[in-house]
Order: C-alpha cells, then structure tokens, then sequence
C-alpha cells in the first residue's frame, strides 16, 4: 500500500545519506546539517561516502552494505548515472523507501529514459524500493516548530507547525520557497512532498495519504502533469466529500510552457481540455501563481483552524474607514460577484444610533466608520467594535472584509477584532496597512489568531470569493 | 491661471491653520504638527481659534484678521456649516488659496449643496479664491528626504522625494496610505493631491501643473469622476507626447461602487462607456487596485529615472534557477502576451559553453541556470553574471525578468546585476524570494538602483506588460 510506503518515507526511524559529503555548502554536506539540525537523532543518520570522512560529527560508512543497523529510508545525493547501481545496494540492504534528488533522467531525453528502464528493471517496478523524486527535493514533516523529518539539500527554519500539506513538482516549495513562505508571511505546513519526475509515487499517492492524515486540513498542489486524471478527479470528489480543499496551480498550460515543462519535469503534453473539464467536475480551487496558490491556502488553513461557518449566499461586510477604500473595495466585490446585502431592519436602526445626524450609514453592508468616529470622537475603537458586533449579528451577513489602518499614535485594537471573531465565527479578512513598522506586529497577531491578513485590497475580496460555494470567482 | 494658483498652494511662504487646536490627538493640532516636523518655519505658521492657546510653541490667534502678517494659504479644519464665514474672512485677508479638510458638502445631499451654492457666491466663482477640497486631506510637496510642505491632519514620515505625482478622490492617498506605501514599499513622491470633491481646483489643474513641472516624470490617479472628461483627454494625449506616463486607478465603476462613490466624494453616475471609451484614447495606463496603481507607477518611475530604453516588441528574457518557476512563468508570460523570443545563433553558441553537455540550454530566452550552476560547482553568481551578460546583449531581447533567490549562505550578487542594468540600459525586474530577514536588504538595495522587485512572480510579468506599447496587458 502506498499509503504506508509514504508513512514511511516521513517517518523513518533510521536513514542513510548516501552522498554525503564533508564540505560545508556542498548539497551532500546540507543534508546532514538540515536532518540534524532539524531534531533528527543524530545516531539514526548514516551518512555514506567511500571517500569516508566525518561531517557534523558524523562518522560516514564507505558503503551501504557497511551499515551496521538497519535503514529505513535512503536520501540518494548521486548523480544521475549512479542512480541504478544505488538502489541495487539499498534494494540488497533492506532499505524500503528512497528519496532520489538527482536530475537528468525523463526530461533530459534518450539517456534519462534508459535509466529510467533500468531503474524500473532494478527495482521490479517499485515493488522492491518505492521511491520519491527523482529530480525533486524529498520529502519534509514537520513535527512541532522547531522539529520535523527534513530531506532537502537546503536548511530549513523558521517554520511552524499547521496543517498543510504541499504537493509539488518543483522542488523550491520545499526549498527556498518553503523558507520565505514560512518567514516572510507565517504559513503553516505539515507535509510537504516534492515528487519531481514522480516515476514511482505520484501526487495521487500523497494526495491520498493526505486525505487519510487527520492532521491534514487541507491540500495545495504544483502540478506539471496528471499521473491518472481520474484517480486525481475521484480523490479530489472524496477531498471534497469530507471537507478537506484542494488548491491547485496547473504548470504548462501554455503552448511555450509546456516545452519548458518537458526540460523541467520530463511532463509530456496532455489534452488541455479533457483537463480542464476535469479540473471544473474535481471542486479543486485552481490558482494562477505561487503567491496566490499559498495566499488561498494560508486563509483556507486558518479559517479552518477558527472552525468557521462558510459563507453560501456569498454576502459579506466590508468596513473601512476610508470612503476611497470603500468606493474601490465595491468595485471589486462587484468584481468577483460577491454581494454587499440591504441591512437588515434592526442592524440599520442599531447602526443608526452610532453615526451622526449629517451621515447616516448605508443601508446595504458598505461601512464608512469614518463620520461615526468624528461623533465618537476620534474613540475608533469603540466605533470598530459596536459596528462589527451589530453587523455580526445579522443573519445575511456570512462574513467580514475589514480595513485595518494601524499607527502608533491611533492603534488598532486587535483584541476586539479577535474577540468578536470567536464569538459569532463569520470568516474576518483584514486589509492591513499603514507604517511598516507599525503593521507588522498587527499582521501576525492577526494570523496568529485565524484571521488572515492582506496587504492588497483586491486579493482580500478575492479570497473571500475563493471560499464561497464555487461560482466563478478566479480573475480570467 | 490655475497652474500658477496651485504652485503657490504648493510652495506658501506662511499658512494659517484656520481651526488649530491645543489638544495632541485632535486634527487641528496635528496639521501643525505635520507641517512643523516636516521643516516649515515655525515663524511662518499661523494658528487660529478663537478660544486661543498654544501648542507646540505655536501662540494662536483669535482670528483670521488679528494675524499681523502676510498669508499664503489657509488650511481649514472647521466643520463645514462653518466654512463660509471662514472663506469669507480668508477672501477679507487677502489669502488667495485654501485647502478645506471638511467632510459634508455634495456627498450629503441639499444641505450640502446649499453650502457649495454659499461658497460659490462668497468666492465670486472662485476668482477671490481658489479651493482645494472639500472633504480631502489636502496637499504634500517632497522636498527633500525629510522636508517639504505636508497639510493633512495626520503625522508624515518615513518618505523620499522621487519624480511621482497623485491625484487622489481618496484623503488615505494622502495619509496613511502614503506613509504606508514610502515605509513599507519605498515609493518616491514629489506630489501629492487630494481633490475630494474638487469644488473648485480638479483633476485636470493638477494634471496640468504636473505637466507642466520638470520635477514630475510620473502621474498616479485615483478618479471617482470626471470634471471634464475631454480636458482630461486632451492632457492625458499630451502627457504621452512628452513621454510622462498616466496611470489611473477609476473608483465606482460597478453599479453598487457608484452608489458609494455618492456618499463619499458626491461624484454622480456618468456614461461609462463614454468613460471607457475615453480611457482608451487617452493612453492612460489602468489599474484595479491601489497596490496595483502604485506598483506600476513605482516600477515605471524607476525606468525612467534608470533611462531605460522602453520594450517595443513584448521580447523578454526569463532567467531563474528553479524550474517550476519557469514553467509558471512561461505559461504567465503567454498570459500578458510577452514573448520568449528565439535566442539568436551567437547567442545560444556562448550560452552552450556554460551549461552542461547533459542539459543544454533552451534555443527560446527561459534560461533555467541551475545545469549551469551546478557545472560551475555552485558557483551561481559567476552564471548569473554570464548569463546576464550574454542575454542582455542579444540585440531580440529587450528586457528582462529574473528570479532571486537570496540566503545567507549563498548571498545574491546584487551589484553584478546592477552594473549589468547600468551597461545595456534595458529595464531588468526582479522577483525576490528567501528568508525574510535575508531578502529585505536584496530589495532594498535592488529598488535604490532602478530594479523594480516583486514577491509575486504573477506581477513581475504583468508589470513588464504594462511598459511595452499598450497592447491588451491588464488582467480582464
């Protein structure tokens, strides 16, 4: 069963890296570092070199055959054509699972296919070995937020725990891309699995694991290619069936971008409108760059974690104190088909009594707080709190778009929002900005607290468009 | 002449602050504060309440006539019943510009416009006076890095001077969102105008004087309406002919944003297909968003300040060293109709020699380097700089986009691409990713030598569309 093959792969107890190597930035030498450095028991890992040396305090064994225990997984560091002999030596030692992040094989033409015949003739067609890659960076779990089981030639840190997990056919999003979405806007991964060529496990495989991982809410995908469109469709339905989303960022949809996908991944042209027409019947949420497939999976995860009631008439609030915020944030709600509802009865009178004489609010959900400040006297934060609760409580309203102006002098009180948020569990999306040094804190207090954060009003509306039932909200 | 009007609104030599106040957090006191932190002489500001007092060593005066000097400008922040009595007393003075902060004219309806149908006669058609607002937050001059001429009511900091210019329907413009886009983002202004209801000075004086002025290379707009739409027409041809850029973000396009627009800047209904017309004879640039209108200007602004030499044919280059990357962004360039030309025969020969005989470079401008990386035993500055080199001196290739990926173990060479932008003069962007802590000096350092960066590789592209000579580039 693959599934357990993969349970596998992220949990090994033992592994050997062979290709390890003594020299500090050398991919063979990062391998060690980013185990060990990442809670990996230092006595579990077997580097293998037979130039032999020490790295890390690691002491590497000449061969795999040398190893005196047992190994659960091989993170394979050797160049394409030493691939076939490896695994016959892994194969012979027992080694069930092998991450292989070497290129050169399907997308390098005829010599990659010889391998490749090679490898499947070795391994009898993965019933001996299963194997992850190759030409990918392998597998991470991430365990707590500062542990995990991480494979890639590159270290990793500053990364939390959550509850994503990634499928991917490019390396970097469990590379530098994992480390920047990690630091620069605070996602929070379990898995990641990048599958390269994916010639034994493919993204079905892991797609499936996911699914039958509690600690997986959700799933995004890089893909250059479908390995089965229709166990993809029939895994996607049953994602769907038990409320897990899919998000996915489709490579090579272009006629150039599919040549760049066989020089990448080795990926052969599909038909593009069989596709399609699969993507539409899958419920997968499709994305069109890496920003915005991450950006939805971040609000997806967190509105998850808030348990959150999802909106299904598609009708919000969006609060502002800015009346051009307010003009353009329409526009868009326009835009993506969202609906600004006719308040009802008792929230208009409630309303009402909050603004002053010479402006009256709206009587559809647009909120310019700003004249309702004036008469509060500058006290925005009692005006931000008694208008949230009062159109909170209004049975139309599914949701809340809020613009978040944050400077020392005038701060934001991000306690009321989140307390408000926990208390009638509508999605809240913010549009932050003001000083930089100013929002910062507000962002991550924010996220931290499962209500996603924006720095572009446009993709807010978008956002909250990306969780309705699915109509057609994707910017064509 | 309005142009000559709206220079002395930029440039007074003394100001009264009609509606000063003694207390910190209030409006009236923070204009003077705004305009004292930002260098205007202390003697030269003239405070006015009748309830007198002092704040920040500023000694008030009990009305407009009891100040015993000259005055330039007044800048109004008394509620709006009260602004005829002050115009009137302002005309008396022999001020000759005024920038009205108060909300409450046309938006609010007959109350509203019974007060305009005041000021109209008090100001004889504004030929007494001329009138910035109502219901803006007025004007900025940047003068230098830390100095210049700030009206609005709240505190401004953290800017540069650069070669932009804002017209704005929206006070934030000039608030917290100019704060928030010199700090977070390092936009350089010269101007900014908030026109609010534009009573009397509009879009089209502003478009004029920054036409007019040297020091403007660029304009930004945010419209709700139109006060002469063939006027606007008429500058926006002529802004093209002198190679100054417009760029418009328009509020209140959709049926509900029309509504919102009348609450806000009491702009009415017009034809929009008139209106939409008119956009595209004008060779105005459109936007959706505000971080959509400001990434454009800021990227255009350091073009021009580079001289870069302007893409004709859409011919662009893609350098990255992840494959993923280049699928995607292969498949966007296609989206914005950019093209990945051919690379010519000289070209690819030198190309050949630094990628490896396993994985040759494509014949089209993708230029995936990591082959040629690892050929250079991870020496990827030493690529990069090669392949920048060679590829910007193919004579097809007119511009180029490039992925960075920066760490600190394997630091991105910055200033090998800004010697090579300085060479060939062709616009260069860049899209940043990595640690967080590790990319803000890379984008600082990239934005502060003319290389517009980007965190979304989607908007990379479609900034680079929005130079090349107006083919169908924004998103629909």
């Amino acid at each position: 069963m693959s599934t357990e093959d993969i349970y596998l792969l992220y949990n090994p107890q033992s592994v050997a890296v062979i290709g390890a190597s003594t020299t500090p930035l050398k991919g063979g030498y990062r391998i060690l570092e980013n185990l060990l450095e990442n809670g990996f028991p230092p006595d579990k890992i077997y580097p293998v070199n037979p130039k032999m040396g020490t790295a890390l305090g690691l002491e590497f064994y000449p061969s795999i055959e040398k190893i005196p225990h047992p190994v659960d997984t091989a993170i394979i560091f050797v160049p394409n054509t030493a691939i076939p002999e490896v695994l016959e030596q892994c194969i012979e030692k027992g080694i069930r699972g092998a991450i292989i992040q070497a290129a050169g094989f399907e997308e390098i033409g005829f010599n990659g296919l010889e391998l490749k015949q090679k490898i499947l003739k070795i391994t009898n067609n993965f019933t001996k070995i299963r194997i992850v890659g190759p030409n990918c960076t392998g597998l991470t779990r991430v365990e707590t937020d500062k542990t995990g089981f991480f494979s890639a030639f590159i270290r990793q840190f500053g990364y939390r725990r959550g509850n994503i997990g990634v499928i991917s056919q490019s390396g970097m999003l469990n590379g530098g891309y994992f480390i920047y979405l990690s630091t620069r806007h605070g996602l929070k991964f379990r898995y990641i699995a990048s599958i390269g060529n994916k010639m034994d496990l493919t993204e079905n495989d892991f797609l499936e694991f996911f699914l039958r991982d509690p600690t997986v809410a959700i799933v995004a995908c890089y893909l250059e290619s479908f390995s089965d469109p229709r166990r993809f469709l029939a895994l996607c339905k049953q994602a769907n069936s038990i409320g897990k989303p899919v998000y996915l960022l489709r490579g090579g949809i272009s006629r150039l971008g599919k040549k760049a996908t066989r020089s990448h991944t080795g990926a052969l042209a599909e038909n593009s409108h069989l596709i399609r027409a699969l993507i539409k019947q899958s419920h997968v949420i499709p994305a069109t760059n890496f920003n915005q497939l991450f950006q939805f999976t971040q609000m997806r995860s967190l509105i998850i974690e808030a348990e959150d009631i999802l909106p299904y008439n598609r009708n919000i609030a969006f609060i502002t104190v800015s009346g051009g915020a307010g003009t353009i944030a329409t526009d868009l709600i326009a835009k993506y088909q969202l609906n600004l509802p006719e308040l009802e009865n008792s929230t208009y009178q409630k309303m009402i009594d909050i603004y002053p004489d010479w402006m009256p609010p709206n009587h559809f959900s647009l909120l310019d707080i700003w004249p309702a400040v004036e008469k509060a006297k500058g006290n925005s934060n009692k005006v931000y709190e008694q208008v949230i609760d009062i159109i909170l409580q209004d049975s139309k309203i599914e949701g809340l778009l809020i613009s978040v102006f944050n400077i020392k002098e005038f701060p934001f009180n991000t306690r009321l929002l989140i307390k408000l948020h926990n208390r009638y569990h509508k999605p809240i999306l913010a549009w932050v900005f003001g000083p930089a040094s100013d929002i910062s804190p507000v962002i991550q207090d924010l996220k931290d607290n499962c209500i996603p954060t924006f720095e572009n009003l446009e993709e807010m509306v978008q956002n909250f468009a990306s969780i309705c039932t699915q109509k057609n909200f994707i910017q064509k």
